[in-house]
């Protein structure tokens, strides 16, 4: 079968032609891949930022944002048959340790792994999973259109929910980061709060995409973000900022437009965050990292999907087309996100 | 092997002498059982109250709460092998339907199954589960001195537990029943909260081991509790009350000494509750069910006895002693818990 | 001036001319009344259910519900001034006792009262009030239109914000009642939450000013109402019920449509709720009064309206129409909520 | 009457021979102090570092840490009268702003001011202050043995508050420094959790009052502590981390103690906080500062040791000796809380 793969680090993947992986235990689950997102984390996959957590080594198919339909599975796997429509979530856990019990499947002390990260991925015709990663879906999903749930769309959610306790009737929260993230979680804004909400991107067509998904301002990320964001918003500053980006430039203007009591949770990542404690403390503020999110997160996330709360905007490529795909979105090309299709799909 | 089997709902179970169970399934986990508690919902079995929910139909092996050893596993267990000390939780989930992910358990819609009330239990030398209701234990726990946490503790620390954010420092939480949930109920109060606590039980001895647990005071059901219970923390009531019984005139009692805003836990069921709309709305109270316990409960019960913060009351039967343990439980003969315990356990 | 006076339990008011209120204390404050909201309480202050909570004794100015213009204020009153526009929180609490810090003022222990039920209300051109109870409004703002917020709006998204735990992605919320609570508690709902909405009235006027306010169903409650509720949202029912009614057969009802796990929030008061201790327990379900709202609530629910997110459907009648007003009321004749209107307000 | 005030900053305060504060304000009240409370945070204003927040000017007298008897009262004060023992919550607010209608008080919007920082405070013997910042304790208290509670003691419950729900069975929190916040925020651990905790503090003496105190292990701050600590609680790191310092060393150290999910929570101020990205994403860290506290702390916090959990380790000092408790403070001399006491308190 077709599949992306990388071959060495800082060097773009190339599209190979492998073996089709096989059912080896009693849990795994193979997906014929329907659509599988490409997500900045496959630009630090592909420039060898979590080349220590691998264990597989190089090549590595990438591809962690899958869903498609059920091809195979284990003699033990019940809640899914061939054919089945599925999502993937992004990370296979062991359901057996403390970590999983407490639903921090993040945080699974006893069998994490990562397809398209520390084992093969999505972006190929099949890939392997193991039961508790696969969650069904109504029949008449297209999974291209969905694939993008499966962890950029959690990411957004995930962080999204952290706020809620924060987001009152009143509150005014900047989403920094109009991008493949960003447009679902101001969806998820949208959906799941009544706050006021403020789009920061330094791309005018973002921030047009913003609005349409329901954000109340855009504002252009032109070196004079922290003085609009605050005239819009006026007094004190907002309650919250969900900052997709993460890079030095937006983490300071993300702190420098944060509320007295307010939090800022940080999605993307790139940059270093830089505080005095007295700030910190005067102003009471909160500063937290968000990781992925649980599988009970993608449950909730898919089912505001199924009830036409979120939809994701995408840009096709062919599963071949991986490196055209790379490169508008590292040229900041993409709308909302693109999405690999393998042929057939 | 010996097995402690129901033959007729409403008669007493008999011991049997019957065959082992085999590992038929990869996730199958068979554990020797080392301690097997005998509840009150024992009893609710042998009447037939959960007649609807079996498909395995009479004879039926008893026992919901077990400790013990790994005894065998499926192909597909990794996170215990043979020998290990483990606990086993009461439920067998699917660990994939959305209950299961959200931590929900006790209402997995996919694969929910009860040993000792849906399948055979534990009251044997052998029980078979399945491996995501097991919890590896420190190999120098003796397992009939824990096996009542798995589901009498359970019960008691997940109820507790809903109570957590009504227990502010000074809160006074009424426990009614002192026995086997109630003992070890108390002492989670003890070490999560700053409550000061009342228990309340007909029985002066279930009273002094309230007060060994770390009741701050213990008062007899004699039918003037309610006024005791008013005397004792004066003003408008106590913020909680924890049921461990759950019959009329307990659920009356609990109403009459509930404070405005207070909450009130339902563990334990036969009675019927009865309140005006008007006293629910000016009193703006609470009532609640509360049913056994999530796995990250058990998994959270397990650690405080660890830590040495939680210890369990046992009176210990062997096995083919059950119908004598049955009987001083209905007679209240029994302080803290009773255990059966195979013969070479 | 003019005010509409209870002088005998069980009889209808009677609109009197009474003296001018006087500012006596440095933290009253005196509230020309542009709209005063009637509500169900007002009938059961007729009738005598809070006779024993009064201090002034008859005659009384009925009207908890008030939104108008500062009049006249004590020398210690900082936060408004003569002339602006504000809306007055039902009841007078003393912001120095345990629980007004804690942000429970419905429970004040030292000095609670309530203007239109222990001492003279809005049913007049003029009130008396407390600083702490007064929050300013916008100046463009019409206060008869906003009056309901005092209230009923208030304790409609007082019972909205405790569910929101429970209301996650793919929730369903069943409301009872779609008056003039219901309308408010729909449209909160809308708001704050993403999830399903059916309402259940006996009136199909007051269901199509439901959907008009958000619900995304309507059910006349014609005695078939819970298998019709079942029959929409399928499955093991809803995970919320909030009873704008709370008489017996909605009671009865809301226990009978409420999923395993699920929250019953009750408003409305007047008859009594009976469910066996198994049921509650096995069901793991939730049952709560709700009782007004705090300051807070009634703070974040004017942000609400002030932001489009809650219009309130009024009915305006003159002060002196009061009666009309009464009788429309109890025939189930008033949309939304009936407002008494001062002359020259 | 005796004040110590502040004449020029940076420089020693003076013992000043003053008029008496007078009633002005109805809700004024005037306290007698039975002892104030040294804080870190006067020697910062000391310094200057809240200049620009005085609307008073210098002298000023210092003090924002006090207990007492009630001297004087305004008109409108009902809730304490002349005599009665009280505690002082260290901020006056208006209570009638959203911010305190939401229990945010710090955030106070229209009208906070601090004695001892922005008027004078209580290192003198009579302090002026408003009701609402005024809590009766039972007569039988000697306000010099609690004076600590409303500030340093409120600040160290506040952050421990905060920290509640990261705290489940088996959690390890870390405790930076073991003075005079840090000895109470033990305690409050202690009583309101099940957490191991572990103090670090440079003092071998701090460290023997944390272990009076409840810790369960003190680990000297001795370069290597991070090595101690991680050596001490094995695997992943402490699930929370309490700095009651905040300077530049302790930061680093604190976040190279913390798990995957941890929290930390920073009370102290004086350094600055770096962090890449990456590593909170990953992490999936929060930082939180932790400012004072609310009145509703403040009530809990002397609820708790009105029941014995929360004692205060106290050195007194006559007033006129406020310059040699100073340099006790800044020398590390002072185990728990320096408190000052004017003459016949």
């Amino acid at each position: 079968m077709e599949a992306v793969r990388l071959h060495a680090y800082g060097e773009p993947p190339r599209v190979d032609e492998v073996a089709e992986p096989e059912i080896t235990g009693s849990n795994d689950v193979i997906v014929r891949v329907g659509g599988a997102g490409l997500c900045r984390t496959d630009l630090h996959v592909r420039d060898g930022w979590f080349a220590d957590l691998g264990s597989v080594g190089l090549p590595l198919t990438l591809g962690h944002e899958t869903a498609g339909w059920v091809h195979a599975v284990g003699s033990a796997v019940e809640h899914v048959n061939v054919g089945d429509t599925v999502i993937c979530h992004p990370n296979i856990s062991c359901g057996t340790c403390p970590a999983c019990w407490a639903g921090q499947e993040m945080r699974c002390a006893w069998g994490l792994s990562f397809p398209g990260v520390t084992r093969d991925g999505g972006f190929a015709e099949l890939v392997k999973t193991s039961a508790r990663a696969v969650l069904p879906l109504d029949p008449r999903v297209e999974p291209a259109e969905v694939a993008a749930l499966a962890d950029g769309g959690l990411s957004a959610y995930h962080a999204v929910r952290k706020q809620l306790p924060t987001l009152e009737p009143g509150s005014r929260v900047v989403v920094i980061g109009a991008g493949g993230l960003g447009h679902i979680g101001i969806q998820c804004l949208v959906a799941l709060t009544s706050a006021e909400i403020i789009a920061v991107d330094r791309n005018p067509e973002a921030l047009k995409l913003a609005e349409q998904c329901g954000a109340n301002h855009g504002v252009e990320a032109d070196g004079r973000q922290v003085d609009r964001v605050r005239e819009l918003i006026g007094g004190r500053g907002a309650e919250a900022v969900l900052d997709f980006v993460g890079e030095d430039d937006t983490v300071q203007a993300a702190l420098a437009m944060l509320a007295p009591g307010g939090r800022y949770d940080v999605v993307g990542y790139g940059g270093t965050l830089t505080i005095p404690t007295v700030q910190l403390v005067l102003g009471e503020v909160q500063v937290a990292g968000s990781l992925v999110g649980t599988l009970d997160d993608l449950a909730a996330l898919v089912r505001l999907a199924t009830a036409g709360q979120v939809t994701v905007r995408t840009a096709l490529y062919p599963l071949d087309a991986a490196n055209d795909a790379i490169a508008d979105l590292e040229q900041g090309r993409v709308r909302g996100r693109a999405i690999l299709t393998p042929p057939e799909a």
